[in-house]
């Protein structure tokens, strides 16, 4: 394959009529080739278009159909090789573990996906039988289940550059769905994602789905982005991102005549509480899994720890020396894209300058003369009854920075739990006996969190069934559903019921003879046998 | 027990602080005593404080203790006995069979929840197990399920002054989902709507349920309704009435900091398609069954079916004579209040101006010198090209009016369905012949609507497992969700997991030897087992 710079709109690959970009390496500041040319709003209008032509096609296909082409995206993302690893640590700086881990995340996820919608339970079939005789009026028969929502918009995410991008969690969870899906791709891995969209296509061309099913286009998020999101066949969108890319996405959702959802996943500075007994018994593994889980991806992950809670004493002392300690040794590493680099350093030097917040320890600094984007970690600490009184504090920093706020005791702890806007993740390093001690400060953390951990760091999302990743605003613009997991497909499907229908014209999933053998809820009971007459 | 016209706060009843306001019997125009007392702003405050102290408390009720607390609400609603069917009549105008089927409705949706909860299906429990072996990372034991989403604002509809007010679906669901309820009680019945409120507050006490887990207040919508959606301690909304209004209360949601979910059910104008087979065997009686679906209750459903779509020919012509012939005995009924009385009358006068609308049957008019805010039943045709034309007659016009579009041949039919927006429902009267002739036709129907349904009208909407009340945009704010039935429930929820939790602290729906006898997802299979270790 050849990455082209080009558009694929309605099945076909053709030059952008927009703006052009090329995209530039973070490790030496260098442009990659070839020039990317955007697509204008005509070839905007025609990917979403072709995505609403494909969709009544694509969701009439069978599960097992559609299981076919999610494992044929993974076998073609596969067979572009090193071309793709290789593209994509130049556009990203990852080291090559992390680019073929990821690329190995992306695939399991499409088979995941694939497998997962064999069993049906994302169709939530229902059956209330007919009750003719019934007294003072007869029940009609009726028979629920949960189709694909239509087309959907999927803006890659920066620092997953595929396991959250072109063929990421969203459009495997959205193609799984039944729905077609347009990717917006991310300018700073403008090439690799063409290479993923190639393999995408070839796999839609290979499984014989319509033209449409997966389209890719790039340019402007304020143009190319936003008439996406606006345009009215459009039906939902995933994106992950900022809190302020996010937000914006879901006002021109909002605001249009007929509203669609926006699952935007925002990320959250996911505190982790550090209780005296856990740190007393193992203060130095605590902190050195603290730095891992910091520095992983030089921080650059949604799940980042960006807030620890601690109770004053020598306990937490001694957790922030073996921090430091750890922390000394990491070095400044190469960040995504020269924007994320220095919007992390005008985070590091804002919050250090608010009221109570000091510096108490650094990584390694970025190198004399070095051209790429770097980060250098740093932990920064401060009293609860500051934290408490600025709101900045509790402002993102993408990066591997973190702010541990020294409590006085469990009541301040409570007090700052209460004051957290929304996260994806509440982290415990405790005890038994301590988790048992502090079940107000655990009831008010699950309040505010999708996923609670306990003895384990936030970083690394396992992608399961029971995975929940997402959470209350501002981590997320709705805490129903999650975007990591088989239960992302709830976002892209709704219900639709059909009463008095002939048998014969009823969706198979919902027929009386259970064709494909799935569990269904019928007149109030879980059941995968056949519906008696 | 008395109506007071107070105001439920903190499980307290207190004389509201606000503008005063009198109940309008809608046969007579007598005002009805007592006088209500707003709450006022604080007022406002102090129910949300409530609600949001019990929040945590009533989460924590078992699924039993929770089922019971809603059983004894049903109870006490029938321990109100006559007064609350009387006040019912003189606040909307309703005969006594509706208002007794209206109560029989409400006490059985109440029921049906606490039954159903107690199935565990809402909680969607999901368990991955740890796999400490696994290469090159373990998997940590990770555990899924939904809890409540925390407070939930509803607003009374007017139309449905039982079951889709003070204790009707919106609040019997939030209730079953684990969340304190504050309803925003509706001017047109306030005093049945404090009755039924001072019911389930007696069923709280009984059940020991926190202070503030029902709450009820009324007010303007511009102060009191606005100040409800933007408080921060408020988590959901439940809505069903207009589309200005829903939109309204929708936007409010949306520009709040931390957006959040409103479900606005807004009803639509469920198109019914009658096809030329089965007219010929049947118009007489599809003909009848229409008019008594249109004018049931004078119109005022969501699912009344504003809008009539057939192929131009005899049997056509048939089916709107024997449509005028029931229609002329139609008696004009008393509307729920004078507004909509007003409404309904000036939306009548629009339609008959719009370019080739005809007016072609009406209702018997409203007698001379009647008190009563009474509405004429009207029927009305246009060409499928006039129809396409014009926005304006996809408004909706609440009350016992309807629209035949007469369309060229069944590829006019399937542009006219493409024309419309999102719908309730949707309903074929069709030979089976014609269902499997016209698929076309259905395929695009369906992609508008929640319901389809066929050889049945739409009205009369079954309360049960397999019920999906919503619709796409403008229908309502989110098609993902139902209003009625038990998958309501699912509105009010959101999902989270632990992540290597210790097995005591774990929610009971998630412990392995799963004490409640509830159906799991666990490693990939669908079970009610418990856990093997």
């Amino acid at each position: 394959m050849t990455i082209t710079g080009k558009q694929l709109i309605q099945g076909e690959w053709q030059a952008g009529k927009g703006a052009s970009y090329q995209a530039v390496n973070p490790a030496t500041g260098e442009t990659l080739e070839p020039t990317i040319n955007h697509a204008d709003g005509s070839q905007v209008d025609a990917a979403v278009e072709g995505a609403a032509k494909a969709a009544p096609v694509y969701a009439a296909t069978t599960l097992k159909q559609r299981g076919e082409f999610l494992q044929a995206c993974a076998d073609e993302i596969m067979a572009l090789g090193d071309e793709l690893l290789d593209r994509l640590k130049a556009e990203t700086g990852y080291p090559q573990a992390r680019v073929e881990g990821e690329r190995g995340r992306t695939c399991n996820q499409l088979k995941l996906f694939a497998n997962t919608i064999q069993s049906g339970e994302f169709l939530d079939a229902r059956i209330d039988k007919a009750m003719p005789d019934r007294q003072p009026m007869p029940r009609a028969d009726i028979r629920f289940y949960k189709q694909a929502l239509g087309p959907v918009v999927v803006f890659g995410a920066s620092n997953f550059p595929m396991a959250f991008s072109t063929a990421g969690g969203d459009t495997a969870s959205a193609l799984a769905a039944g729905c077609p899906v347009i990717v917006k791709g991310h300018n700073s891995h403008a090439g690799s994602a063409e290479l993923v969209a190639q393999a995408l296509q070839k796999a839609a061309d290979k499984c014989q789905m319509p033209k449409g099913t997966f389209s890719y286009v790039t340019g402007p998020g304020k143009d190319v982005g936003a008439a996406l999101v606006k345009a009215e066949q459009v039906k939902a969108v995933g994106f992950t991102g900022s809190h302020s890319g996010g937000m914006a996405l879901y006002k021109l959702a909002s605001e249009r005549k007929n509203p669609i959802p926006v699952f935007a996943e925002m990320g959250s500075i996911n505190p982790i509480v550090v209780l005296p007994e856990a740190l007393k018994n193992s203060a130095q593994s605590i902190a050195e899994g603290f730095v891992g889980s910091l520095t992983l991806g030089v921080g650059q992950f949604c799940v980042n720890p960006g807030l620890v809670l601690g109770i004053e004493g020598d306990e937490l002392d001694t957790f922030i020396d073996s921090t430091a300690k750890a922390l000394a040794d990491v070095n400044a590493g190469v960040m995504l894209n020269q924007g994320i680099a220095e919007t992390y350093q005008s985070g590091r030097q804002k919050l250090s300058g608010q009221p109570g917040v000091k510096s108490v320890a650094t990584g390694q600094p970025v190198k004399e003369g070095e051209k790429g984007f770097c980060g250098q970690a740093e932990l920064f600490t401060v009293s609860a009854s500051d934290f408490v009184k600025n709101p900045e504090l509790q402002a993102e920093n993408f990066g591997p920075s973190s702010l541990v706020i020294k409590c006085k005791n469990a009541e301040e702890l409570n007090t700052v739990v209460s004051h957290l806007g929304g996260q994806l993740t509440g982290t415990l390093q405790a005890t038994e006996g301590e988790l048992k001690n502090y079940s107000e400060l655990l009831s008010l953390l699950q309040d505010k969190v999708g996923r609670m951990v306990v003895n384990n760091f936030p970083t690394g999302v396992e992608v399961c069934d029971a995975m929940m990743h997402g959470g209350p605003s501002p981590a997320s613009t709705d805490s129903r559903f999650t975007s990591v997991g088989t239960k992302a497909i709830d976002r892209f499907v709704r219900p639709i019921c059909f009463q008095n229908y002939p048998h014969d014209l009823l969706p198979d999933a919902l027929k009386n003879e259970n064709p494909w053998g799935i569990s269904r809820w019928i007149n109030g009971e879980r059941t995968n046998k056949a519906v008696e007459n």
